[in-house]
C-alpha cells in the first residue's frame, strides 16, 4: 500500500510518498514541488504538473492531504485555498477520492498532543520511521506526517 | 468569438455564453450549475462536470471568470477559493488561459459605477443585450456581465 500525503502551501507544497508493510512504514520519497511562477494560473499549472511527475513515476494507492484552515492573512487564505481546490481536483481525476486530515489530527497521531510544535513532529517523524539525518525543511516532514497519520488508519492484509 | 463567463460561488456558479459579433452581442445560453452534494470533494467533482458540460456542448474561444474577494465568513472564503482553484484548474486544461476580472471592473464595465448594486448590473445586461425578460436569479445576470466585461476588451475582425 503506497501512501502520497501532501500539505499545500503558498509558496512550496509538501509531499511524500510513504509504503506501509505489514510490520512498518518506508519512505519512498519525500520533497517540494516549489512554485516559482508568478500569475495565479501558471502557478497552478505548476503545482498540478509536479503533482502528475508524483502519478506518474510512482504507483499511487491512496491518497492524503491536509485540511487547511483559515490563516490570518486574508490573501494567502485565498491562494492557498486556490491552490488546495486545483490539487484536490486532480487528485479526483487521477484517483477519484481522497483522505483529509486537519493539523490537530496530524499532530496528534504523530506525536500524541494535538498542539504538538513543528519541531516535535519533526522528531517523531524520524523516530516513527527509524530515520537519523535531519529532513529539511519542515514542510517535508509536515507531509510525511500526513501519510503517516493516513497509514495509522488503514489496515494492511 | 464566443465567451464563457463564469461567477464562481458556493451553492450555485453562474454561468453565460456570450457571442460577440462585429457589431453586437448575442446571448446564446445563460444558467447555474447547482451544487447539491454534500462533501466538498464530490462537490467539486460536480461543479467541474458542469463546466464540463458547457465545453462539450459549445465552441467556446475565451474564458472569463471574477476574482473573489476576502468574504467576511472564513468558512466561505475557504469553500468558494477552493471552488474557484478547482474550475481553474479544469479551464487551463481544456483552454490553457483565462482572463479574471474583479467584481469593481466588472460593475464599472456595464454601468460605468465600480459600486453598482446588484439590481442595477441586472438592468444594464438587459439593455445591452436587449432583452426584455427578467434574469433570475441575480447569479446569471452577474455571470453575463463578466462576459459583456471581457468582450468590451477584445476586438472582433
Amino acid at each position: 500500500m503506497t501512501i502520497l500525503g501532501i500539505d499545500p502551501g503558498t509558496r512550496n507544497c509538501g509531499y511524500s510518498i510513504l509504503r506501509k508493510e505489514k510490520n512498518r512504514l518506508v519512505l519512498v520519497e519525500a520533497g517540494l514541488i516549489k512554485i516559482k511562477e508568478k500569475i495565479l494560473q501558471h502557478q497552478i499549472m505548476e503545482l498540478v504538473e509536479g503533482l502528475d511527475v508524483l502519478f506518474k513515476h510512482h504507483e499511487i494507492d491512496e491518497v492524503a492531504i491536509e485540511d487547511i484552515f483559515y490563516a490570518y492573512n486574508p490573501q494567502t487564505v485565498l491562494k492557498l485555498a486556490q491552490f488546495r481546490g486545483a490539487l484536490s481536483l486532480k487528485i479526483l481525476q487521477v484517483k477519484g477520492n481522497f483522505s483529509e486530515y486537519t493539523p490537530l489530527q496530524v499532530k496528534k497521531a504523530v506525536t500524541g498532543n494535538g498542539k504538538a510544535a513543528k519541531e516535535q513532529v519533526a522528531f517523531m517523524v524520524k523516530k516513527i520511521l527509524g530515520i537519523k539525518q535531519e529532513i529539511k525543511p519542515l514542510d517535508i516532514t509536515d507531509a510525511i506526517a500526513i501519510a503517516i497519520t493516513h497509514a495509522q488508519r488503514i489496515k494492511v492484509d
